[in-house]
């Protein structure tokens, strides 16, 4: 939620770069059975601008927002790079693509990189290549900022693998560049089968932290002493909104993100944060104690304190205030977490990451045959016009995104329902299935007990 | 627009005072053909309280916030006896309704006031008697509160006449109640015949300024002295927002207001503010030229000057940042004015205000009967959406009412559509109508040259 929309500040790839799977789609699209093929697809890059050269053109991930080296004809040279560099990671066998796969594999051989390494094997199961330089990840593989920008590419890959299986639809993937550093991959499905839109955000961004960016954190409590204003940083996450068709398939939320912080006298701080949230139409207790409960597992493991803590939290920040209701039945909710060490909060963070799909995924499945009324819809469409209200009013990271120049506006919005509706006075009458829903959005329950 | 959701700052009226039209509809209804018919019929109190005395029961609407005197039974009393007084206010001739009549008419003759003056004459033709006591209004009628009271309320009534004579259907009228002073009435047309949501709002509050408005008026220039952090205000405007159903026919928003501050030192501030701008789906060039023209001629006959000025600010107000372009093709927007003289620039509000239904009415009778295709009802939906996005995201007063406890929430996002929507990356073709539009919006143009 917030990181991604924070991390959506950037400049969409032109789309002249933009990856293609031949003949199929105007842009990088991954289909569900392209997906479950394993190993996946090559995706190959369709460019008039077929020379470049892979050694100088890269960013390098590092705080302070320099880029390691700088091609001859910049940006766009990086992106074809770019574009090249994912066709060899992600790499399949198609007999079609084979041909296209000899510069890459060719380079690999020269570094003396033919056997793929943990790094290697896990990006083939990406959606895009990631947004870090593939060989810097692989030099810095102890560092947690490798660590976590592999995470959240390989739970942005797992959870899109799995809308796609139950949806049938194909993902639009595209990847954003950042003009001071890094970048992003939005993964969308829009009006298809199951899912009226799907979202699932990347994004690793760096450089120096706009000033009301700082002032967000410290309202947040942290005190961050700048140099000269700026504020150097490294933050990256993995964020996604799914609004399903059916009114009976609830809404579903998560964001995981992490964030380095150099001050001036050159200390550095670091933090995660992030949660899971799930907004049903129509409340089903079933449904609200089986989300919870795979969450309080998957927090439980590290610490039987956590789940309670963070559950009370993401009650109180998912508030629509001038309603007087939460946006739906709750989940997990945590910011500013950097204790006890680095490894074990990056442990908890993968533990939550991890359950998004055994949270939500079983949901799903079990109301994709629902059958639904008019006036069911017509409820649901109510309940969007309440998150875009949340989304849009309270947000910090949408708030923050939206105030900050050069931000990628669509990755920032993807969150934002196909459809939503506003009625004046509108007011479920008592006894009924909606007023049940209310109740509960106005005092929320312990549904993992 | 801003003002008026800041005016929205209150409790909505209990339903069960609810005024009602006797077995036509649930709340009160005035519907096209009883605003049409001269005198307006009778609005009749259905209530089990049917005792009260008239005197002893109403606010006066002064600086300070208090109460000229205060009913035995509170509030709940005040209620009725505004209900049974707007029974004689707007009191038509209905055989069927002359019963209910005879108390109203006999306080009148008792007060001495058996010949209608002006107030009361004007009276009869509004929604919903003043918000303010009517004798209050009568005994200062040459005060600026009470002209612009009744201004508003005008305003109101004639453009939802003029509303509800093209579409036929029937406005739901809303009156609330402001714990600290004041109130409101709110006018609502929704999924009708040629409207899908029509709200027309008028308010006047008075009391104390919270600290966040106070704020929000230092942020635009004003540096106001309060006593102990107290800053005794009046605040009155109409606003309103027409989302029709057509593509083919345009949004109108428009929102006059008028503000007295009283500083620590007891030297007391006035200023005007207001504007009225057009969101079309699709550029209709002979609209927009007329529109602006209509804005333009009701400008020129107070100075020349202000037309260009009040354009230009128009067009950057209405600015949705983050997309690059204008909510519309725009039209005026002022605030803080307060020269040359009070008088002044109240007949230019006043001019203004007159100019809503000529610059409006015959664009949508022009556009009735235009045909449209599920296509372009989509484009429509998408501009929708940008419009709540600049509601919810930019515009002051509903930042400032959503921020406000006691605000009546339903006031102010009444301005929303019925229905709204958001597609991931949608961008018109080149050539196309709905790029022709957004041309427009991001490069605004002179329309009344």
């Amino acid at each position: 939620m917030s990181f991604l929309r924070f991390a959506g500040v950037g400049r969409t790839v032109p789309s002249k770069v933009k990856f293609l799977l031949p003949h199929f789609s105007s842009r990088c699209a991954i289909s569900n059975s392209d997906l479950l093929s394993s190993p996946l697809k090559t995706l190959v890059l369709q460019s008039s601008n077929t020379g470049f050269k892979l050694s100088n053109v890269r960013y390098k991930s590092n705080i302070t927002g320099d880029r390691s080296a700088t091609g001859s004809n910049g940006k766009k040279v990086r992106l074809v790079a770019g574009a090249a560099l994912v066709a060899g990671l992600v790499a399949g066998l198609s007999h079609f693509q084979r041909a296209e796969m000899k510069s890459t594999v060719a380079i690999h051989s020269e570094t003396g990189k033919k056997d793929a390494d943990d790094i290697l094997e896990k990006c083939k199961r990406f959606m895009s290549e990631p947004v870090t330089d593939v060989q810097v990840l692989q030099k810095n593989k102890e560092e947690m900022r490798t660590k976590m920008e592999m995470m959240i590419l390989q739970t942005q890959a797992e959870f899109c693998k799995a809308l796609a299986e139950v949806d049938g639809g194909t993902f639009q993937v595209d990847r954003w560049d950042r003009k001071e550093g890094g970048g992003g991959i939005s993964c969308v499905l829009q009006d298809s089968n199951i899912f009226e839109k799907a979202g699932v955000n990347v994004s690793v961004v760096f450089g120096h932290l706009p000033e009301e960016a700082a002032q967000q954190m410290r309202s947040r409590g942290k005190s961050l002493k700048s140099k000269d204003g700026k504020l150097p940083f490294c933050a990256m996450g993995v964020s996604s909104v799914i609004h399903p068709k059916n009114p009976h398939i609830p809404t579903i939320h998560f964001n995981y993100r992490y964030f380095e912080i150099e001050e001036a006298d050159g200390s550095k701080l670091w933090w995660f944060g992030g949660g899971t949230d799930l907004t049903p139409t129509y409340l089903n207790k079933e449904d609200a104690v089986h989300f919870h409960k795979t969450l309080k597992e998957a927090c439980d493991k590290h610490d039987r304190k956590l789940y309670p803590k963070f559950k009370k939290w993401c009650d109180n920040y998912f508030f629509i205030k001038h309603r007087g209701e939460r946006r739906g039945v709750g989940g997990i909710f945590f910011d500013d977490l950097d204790s006890p060490t680095k490894e074990d909060v990056f442990d908890f963070v993968r533990s939550c990451a991890k359950a998004v799909v055994p949270c939500y995924i079983p949901i799903v499945k079990k109301h994709l045959n629902d059958s639904f009324t008019s006036e069911e819809k017509q409820w649901q469409q109510l309940r969007r016009g309440r998150y875009v209200e949340f989304n849009l009013v309270y947000d910090r990271g949408t708030k923050f995104g939206l105030a900050t120049p050069e931000s990628r506006i669509e990755s920032i919005l993807m969150s934002l329902p196909l459809t939503a509706r506003w009625e004046y006075m509108h007011e479920p009458p008592k006894g009924t299935k909606e007023a049940e829903m209310l109740q509960v959005l106005r005092n929320p329950k312990d549904w993992a007990q």
